[in-house]
């Protein structure tokens, strides 16, 4: 399973999206071109607009729409990663240098919101009132998640927190693509409540892995040393696991009395944890909303947007990155 | 005149419009409930809300459409000055702690970004798409005025584009908000055109202002030392009068080369352009963009609406603060 497998099916209408993505700062100052040329060569595989235009083609929507709200929610995407990086002082995302690490942290806090700014004007381009509802409210909701991650005590663990936390950082915004991409379409209530979920349960599966890549990935590749997540204070699903199973561990007990800003410490945990079946288990409920997805998918129309969709499920259990 | 007379015609819908901007954090972590109370409570005169209901009222648009414009105009203003502050490390707005003196840079990204987010749900409750696009539009302008400003070198001597920048951080919202207003009333494309223009005039008067009180203002009421602007490189209309008057006065010479970095110079500078009538032709200009909003009223229904935003134009210019 590789990217390319979903990809092709869309491969040239996702150029159209990223020519949208381009024109957006058109008319903006040259430096504010060369900082969205910078953000949007670093790459990534663009698998939220990808999700949105199989949704749309599958089901029959328009493919102006589908190219609009593929750029608008991968600019909201952008957006939220400048400021992430900002908040994090993150100096590299995917080995290349954040915006944060070239520019004065001005520029980069205007910069993520004149993509705020496109990306709602995309939105609004779809000219679809509920689609652009929509998306107001998913960025409401990704930004208070974050606001509530920064305000609640780190070393906190403790599953519903983590749960709705992944809701609100990763999985509202592919639930939010592949409903707005059904919402397009010529199709009823129930087959946009079947693409709703499906986008929530990639989304959910999306971040679960995530978070085991930073016990388990390559470290070059991911871009982060091991376990930076824990080393921040934040808990992960596999943590979560060993702290149910080993709750008297000394390690997971100071967690929230800020055991995890001791470096040494929580590099033994995170041995432990790799060591242990915590992040089998929680791959395990990775594959179940995988599951539950492809679920969704029997009822839809067979087609090559179907066996993609398919294909960008499993992709999203199975990656090393 | 005082603001009590433009206000008085909507003192009780101003109010719902507070209650709906209050509402936008009902959900959100106490910590930023606390913060948005905190905003809201530093007060300011609503000056925005209050052209959108007036204009509204005078023309015939239903009140809650008016109040959800109002409370997204002015969420979304308060979102651009949290960004503002942090920017410019501001300690101080209006007498009162910015949310930047008080919070972490980072929680004061997220908080203006909550603020955005809310201001564009708030946008879409409108149920209505051109204003909607409108809305995003402006933000867009917003940002990419300030970002302009950010990187057009600091110490520019040029009339230009000075009229672009006050466009972008004050008139285009004054504009947007007299304009959205009149498209939710029943009314014609001329009545429509004529109060964006007038709410482009009032705008324009009103950062001109703002710009002479940096010279002749009560510094306690302002908040703000004396040419504040100056000190910061940015030359607004009075120094450009000044400029275009004495092209060869050293100091205004040293400008583009970084001059504006020398205190003492800039202190005597301040000087020399209070000593001099540039204020008070800067205050002509502002007094024209007046009659030109007021001439635009000459055509609208007789009511105490249009009675309250002849004041309200007045008052722009009369203001002391």
């Amino acid at each position: 399973m590789n990217a390319v497998t979903f990809l092709s099916p869309v491969t040239e209408e996702i150029k159209l999206v990223e020519a949208r993505m381009r024109a957006q700062a058109d008319e903006a100052h040259p430096d504010l071109r060369a900082a969205l040329e910078h953000l949007l060569s670093a790459g990534g595989k663009r698998v939220r607009p990808t999700l949105g235009l199989l949704v749309g083609n599958m089901l029959g929507a328009p493919l102006e729409k589908l190219v609009t709200l593929g750029a608008a929610v991968e600019l909201l995407h952008t957006a939220t990663l400048v400021h992430d990086d900002l908040i994090d002082g993150s100096l590299l995302r995917r080995g290349t240098p954040t915006l944060n690490a070239r520019w004065s942290p001005p520029a980069t806090v205007l910069t993520g919101d004149f993509l705020f700014a496109r990306a709602a004007k995309l939105a609004a381009e779809t000219d679809h009132l509920p689609l652009m509802k929509l998306f107001s409210d998913t960025l409401a909701i990704i930004v208070n998640g974050e606001l509530t991650q920064m305000f609640t005590s780190r070393g906190l663990v403790n599953r519903e927190n983590y749960y709705r936390r992944i809701y609100a950082k990763t999985a509202s915004l592919f639930e939010m693509t592949s409903r707005a991409a059904a919402m397009v379409s010529p199709v009823d209530e129930d087959t946009i409540e079947s693409m709703r979920d499906f986008g929530y349960q990639i989304g959910m599966a999306f971040q679960i892995v995530d978070d085991i890549l930073d016990f388990t990935g390559d470290q070059n590749a991911v871009g982060k040393p091991l376990g930076s997540d824990l080393l921040n204070g934040l808990v992960t699903l596999p943590g979560i696991y060993y702290a149910e199973v080993n709750p008297s561990d000394p390690d997971v007990l100071s967690l929230p009395q800020g055991g995890w800003t001791n470096n040494e410490n929580m590099t033994r945990l995170v041995e432990k944890i790799r060591a242990s079946s915590c992040t089998k288990k929680a791959m395990l409920e990775a594959d179940g909303h995988i599951d539950r997805a492809l679920a969704r998918l029997e009822d839809m129309p067979a087609s090559a947007e179907r066996d993609a969709l398919e294909n960008l499920a499993k992709y999203i259990v199975d990656r090393k990155v």
